[in-house]
C-alpha cells in the first residue's frame, strides 16, 4: 500500500540538482546551434546537472522556430553522451493563451520520436506560470504531448519558473493539488525563482536597479518544495564577474534549504557545482565586530593578525582580549572559555564522515549520544593558545549534519563524469568513506 | 472575450499610489472641521494620490457624528477641486457587529446625494478587516449603499487596512475570492498595512515601545496586492521629524514592491510624493565596509574623503587601496577594475530615459541586447581614476527598468497639478519624453 | 449569542507561556526517572509555565515504555503542586502510523485514571504534524482517549511541534480549520518550532552546522498562533551556556509576537520566566554606528564612555559631536535636539505603569491623547546635556503598550509561586499598582 499523503516523496531519481544552467538555442551566427553545441560538450565539474536549452529569454524571438530543429538536432546527436538531465525551456504565459499555445507546439516538435531527441530529454521547464490552475494546463500540455507520441505518461517531467505573486502563492497549495486524480502534477521535478521578471511583476524598484533579495520568496520556494517533494533552485545572477558574490548568495540560499541556482556560465556551473559540497579541509572562523573572519593555516595554527582583535600576554598567565569594541583581561583558562565561544569550525568532509562514522558506532553500541571535540591552536597576534570545543551529537543531529553527505552520495551517484574530480579534491579514501556511511 | 482570470487586471485608472494622507474628521476647536477645510486645499507635491477624511482612529469616539457632517459638508464644498482621490475611513470591527453596523451607517450618511459630497467619493476605506468573509461583509455593506442611493454597483471603491493576521493570511486567498459571482470584491483597491494594532493584535513587544519592522508582512502585502491587481500601501511612520528614517523605509518599501505609504503630514506627502520617482542627477555609491556611501559630486568629479577607504598613489603605475578592513596593492588597470566592482550608479531620469530610448533604437534595428555604458571620474583621496562600467540590457532589464517611468508616467496623468513641479525639477525636455518612451 | 467566528478567542485560561521546559522521561541510571523528579521539584522562577515530560526525542527509543511508567508515576506524586501546566510529549510522525499508533498508546496509558496522573496532565505535545489532516488525526487519538478514559471531551489540550514545510503550511489554514464541526481542533494550545527537525526537513546547511535563523517560520507560527487564538513558542535554543544569544533570540521574537521559547535547563527557564517581563529600572540607547549601545547609570546620569560617539565642549556654547561616523559642529539647542533623536528609553515596569495611569486619567477627564514626557541627563565623555523627549501617546499607543502589563497580569494571576519575586525585584507598590491597571 502507498498512501500518497502518507510521505512526502521525491519523485525523480535525483534528489538535489545543484546547477541549473541555460544556453540560448540559436544566435545570429553561421551556426546558430553553436552555444547548444558547447553546452552539449560540458563534462565533469563544468557540466551541470540541469541543462536547460532555453527557447525562451535567451533566444530572440524571431529565431525560435530555429531553436527548436536545433534542440531537436543538437540532443539527438550529443544527448546521449551529456551527463547531466535535459529539461528545454520553452515559451508560456499564464495571461495569454496564444502562447501556451506556442509552447505547447514547441514541446511536440522536440519530442517527436523523429527527431530523435526526445529519448534524451528529461522534461521541460515552463517559465511564467500563475495560479495552480494555470500550472494544470501546462501539465495538461505535457498529457497532450504524452498521448501523441505514445510516450509513458508522466515520462516528461515539468520544471517551472516562479516569476510572479501568483506562483508563489500556488506554491502553497501544490502539496494537495498533486494529490488529484485530475491532473498529474506528480511530473513536477524543480521549482525555480525568476527574479527578474518577479520584481517586474511585483513593480519592485531599488536606487541602482540591481535586484531586490527577495529572502521570503527564496524562503516559500523552498518550503513549497519540501513539502511537495521538488527540489528548490535560485535564479540567475547576473555579475558574472563576481564570483564572491555569488558564493554568499549560494551560502544564504543553502541556509534556506535551496541548494541549487541558475548559472549562466560554465564557471558558474563548477562555483554551483562545488559550493555545497562540503570543503576539503577544516577552517577556523572568528566572530569579532559582528563578523565571521577565516583564520589563516599555517602549519598545525589558525592565525589571525588583522584588525578586528586584538590579544597581548600580559605575562603573569594573563591577557588582554579584544574583540571588535569588546576588550577585557583574563587568565588563561578564562582566555580559553572566552575563544571557545568567539570560534566556530567548518568542518570538511573528512570531518563530516569521521563524526559520522563515531556516532554510527557509539549508536551501535546502545549510546544514544556522545560528545565530538574540534581542538586547535589559534594565534592572535602571535600569541597562541589552544582551545577545544565539544558538541553533543545525538540522533538529530546526526541526521541534520547527514545532509551535506546525502547530497555527496547523491551528486556522486548521478554523476560519475565529476568521480574523478572529486577523488583529486577529497582524496579517494574520504570519497569512498563518504559513499558508505549513513546505510544504519 | 475577457476571462476574468487571464489577467491580473487593475481596476482602476491610477496603477499607482504614492501617498495615503488622513485627516482628523472633527477636532475640538470652533470649526471642528478644520484639518479637513486645511487638507481639502492642499495641491501640487502637497497633495497626496490618496485622502483620508479619517472619521476613526484620528477622530476621538464622541466627535465621529459630527466627522460625518463635515465630510459630508468639507467634500461637497471643495472635492471637485481636490487633485487626488477621496476615500473616507469609517469605523469597522472583524469581532464586533455593533461597529460593522456604525460603519455601514457612517457610510450611508456620507453618501447621501443630498449632501452633495458623493459624487467626489472614489471610495471607503475598511479598518480591522479579518478573514475573506469580513472583507466580503464590507462589500456587501457597500453594495447596500449604492443600491439605497442608486449609484452604479461597484463605483465605491473598497480599500483595507491589514491590521491583523486573519487579514494578513486573507491576502493569500483574494484573487480566487474576487473571481466569485456572489460577491463584488473586484471593488478592491488599496491594501493598507496597519503596523500599529498589528503589534497589538500579535501581541509584539520591543523594548523601547517602538514597532517591529515586519518585513514579511509588507512582503505579503505586496504580495497579495500583485497577485490580485491591487495597489500595496505601507502604514504610518510615527516620527515625522524623521525625514531620513521615513525615506530609508519607503527605499526599503519600493524594493518589495511596495510604492505607497502613509503620510500624517503635508511634509510627509511631499517626501512619500517624491521619493519613488527617479532623482533629477545621477550619482555614484561606493561600497566599503559593508555600507554604500555616496560620492559627492564635484565638477565633473565623484568625491570620497571620508574613513572608509583610502587611496594612494605610489607612484610607478602602482597604488594602494583600501576599502573598508580591505587591502590591496594594485596597478592602474586591476585598480580600475576593483573600482568598478566597488562602485555602483544611481541613474536619473535622464539616464532611465536615454537607455530606454537607445534600447527601442535598437530592438527596431532587430537587437535583443545591448551594452548601456556609464563612465565616471572618482576622486579618492584626492587620487582620480577614470571607471566605466557596462551593462547589457536585454528585453527582461528593459522591462524592469520601466516600473519607474510607468510610475511617472501614472502620476503625470492623474497629477496635472504636479506637472510644474516635475517640470521644475527635471527640465520640460526630459519630462515630454519620459511621457512618450516605452510605448513601443 | 457566542458566534464562533467573530472572536479570535484564546481557549485557555493562561493568555501567555513564557517558558517550555522539557525533561527525558526515562534515564539510564538507578532511579530511571530521576531527571523527572527533579523537574518536577521545580518551583517559583526556575519552574517554566509549561512542563514537558518528554517521551519522544529527549528520551532513547528503548527507554519510552519505562518513560511513560515514570510520567505516571511522578506526575501522580507531584502533579499537584507543580506550579505550572504539566503536557507529556510523546512520539508521533506524519509520515508513518505505526508512530501515531505508539502515541496513541503512549496518551492511553499516561491518562489511564488507574495511575492517578490524569488529573494534573493538562494535555499532550505532538511532534512532527504534517498537514492539518495529520493534526486531526491526532486530534481523533485525543477524542479516542478521552472517550476510553471517560474525561470531559476537549478536556486534554494539543500541543504541536511544527518541524516540516507541511506544518508550516498548515498553520496558514488552522483558522478555518478549527470551525469545523467534524473536528475538536479547539483544543490546541501551542504552536511551537522544532528548528532542528525543520533544518533536516528543509535540507538546509550552514558551514558549521548551527542552525539557520530562520525568521520566516517564526513569523508564521506567531501569525498562525495569533489568528488561530493559540500561543507562539520557539524552539530550543542549543548553546546552553550563551546567556547573551539567548535573550538576543528571545528578543527577537517577542518582536515577531513570540513570546514563549523552549528552555532547556533550569538556568534557560528563569531567563524565559524573567525576559519578557518589563524591567525593574529603565535605561538609555544611544544610537551611534548602526547599533544601539546600552548607557550606565551613574547616580542621576547615563553615561557613555566608549568608541562609538564622542562630545567636546568647545566653549561659546557650541559643541562638537561624533556618532559612529557621522561628525558635527552644534550649538547647545542643536546638540539636544541631535541627542534627542540619536537616543531611546527602554521603560521600566514602573514608567509604563506610571504612563498607562496617566493615560487613563486623562481619558476619563475626556482627553484622547497626551503627551508624555521622558527627561535624562546623559553624560558623554564627561560632558552632561540634559535630554527631554515627548511622546504622543492614543488610544492606539495605550493598547500596544498594554502587552507586556497585560502579560504580567497572566503570570501574576497563574504563577502565584512567582509572585515573592515579583516583589522582591519590583517592589510590592509597583506590582500592586501593575495588577490593576489598564482594567478601564
Amino acid at each position: 500500500m502507498t498512501e500518497r499523503s502518507r510521505t512526502t516523496d521525491r519523485h525523480y531519481e535525483r534528489a538535489f540538482v545543484r546547477s541549473f544552467f541555460t544556453s540560448p538555442t540559436a544566435v545570429d551566427e553561421d551556426d546558430s546551434a553553436k552555444m547548444l553545441r558547447r553546452a552539449a560538450a560540458l563534462r565533469g565539474m563544468e557540466a551541470p546537472d540541469v541543462w536547460v536549452p532555453d527557447n525562451e529569454d535567451a533566444t530572440a524571438p524571431s529565431m525560435r522556430d530555429e531553436g527548436v530543429e536545433n534542440i531537436r538536432e543538437v540532443v539527438a546527436e550529443h544527448g546521449g553522451d551529456f551527463p547531466g538531465e535535459i529539461h528545454p525551456r520553452v515559451v508560456w504565459h499564464r495571461d495569454d493563451p496564444a502562447t501556451r499555445y506556442e509552447g505547447f507546439q514547441q514541446m511536440l516538435a522536440i519530442t517527436d520520436p523523429d527527431a530523435g531527441a526526445v529519448e534524451h530529454i528529461d522534461g521541460f521547464v515552463i517559465p511564467e506560470v500563475g495560479d495552480v490552475d494555470d500550472w494544470k494546463k501546462a501539465d495538461e500540455a505535457l498529457q497532450r504531448v504524452e498521448t501523441e507520441h505514445g510516450l509513458d505518461p508522466g515520462s516528461l517531467s515539468m520544471s517551472v519558473i516562479v516569476e510572479s505573486g501568483e506562483a508563489e502563492l500556488a506554491m502553497g497549495d501544490l502539496r494537495t493539488e498533486m494529490g488529484k486524480p485530475s491532473n498529474t502534477l506528480e511530473r513536477l521535478f524543480l521549482l525555480v525563482d525568476g527574479e527578474v521578471d518577479y520584481t517586474k511583476d511585483m513593480r519592485a524598484m531599488t536606487p541602482t536597479g540591481e535586484l531586490p533579495a527577495w529572502p521570503e520568496l527564496r524562503h516559500n520556494t523552498s518550503r513549497g518544495a519540501s513539502a511537495a517533494g521538488l527540489i528548490a533552485v535560485d535564479g540567475p545572477y547576473d555579475d558574472i564577474r563576481d564570483v564572491a558574490g555569488y558564493r554568499e548568495r549560494m551560502r544564504e540560499n543553502r541556509a534556506k534549504g535551496m541548494t541549487g541556482i541558475w548559472a549562466l556560465t560554465p564557471n558558474q556551473v563548477v562555483e554551483s557545482n562545488t559550493a555545497p559540497l562540503p570543503p576539503k579541509t577544516g577552517r577556523w572562523l572568528l566572530h569579532a565586530g559582528g563578523r565571521d573572519i577565516d583564520l589563516d593555516r599555517e602549519d598545525d595554527r589558525h592565525v589571525y593578525r588583522g584588525d578586528a582583535a586584538d590579544l597581548d600576554a600580559l605575562g603573569d598567565d594573563r591577557y588582554r582580549l579584544r574583540l571588535g569594541d569588546d576588550e577585557r583581561e583574563l587568565e588563561a583558562e578564562e582566555l580559553r572559555e572566552a575563544l571557545v565561544d568567539a570560534t566556530s569550525y567548518v568542518p570538511s568532509m573528512t570531518d563530516i564522515v569521521d563524526s559520522m562514522e563515531e556516532f554510527e558506532a557509539a549508536k551501535e553500541n546502545g549510546r544514544g549520544a556522545i560528545a565530538m571535540t574540534q581542538s586547535a591552536t589559534l594565534d592572535i597576534d602571535g600569541v597562541t593558545v589552544d582551545v577545544e570545543a565539544d558538541r553533543m551529537w545525538d540522533e538529530a543531529t546526526y541526521q541534520a549534519a547527514k545532509t551535506p553527505i546525502t547530497l555527496f552520495q547523491d551528486v556522486y551517484a548521478h554523476r560519475p563524469d565529476q568521480r574523478e574530480a572529486f577523488a583529486e579534491r577529497y582524496g579517494e579514501a574520504v570519497v569512498e568513506r563518504a559513499t558508505e556511511v549513513g546505510d544504519t
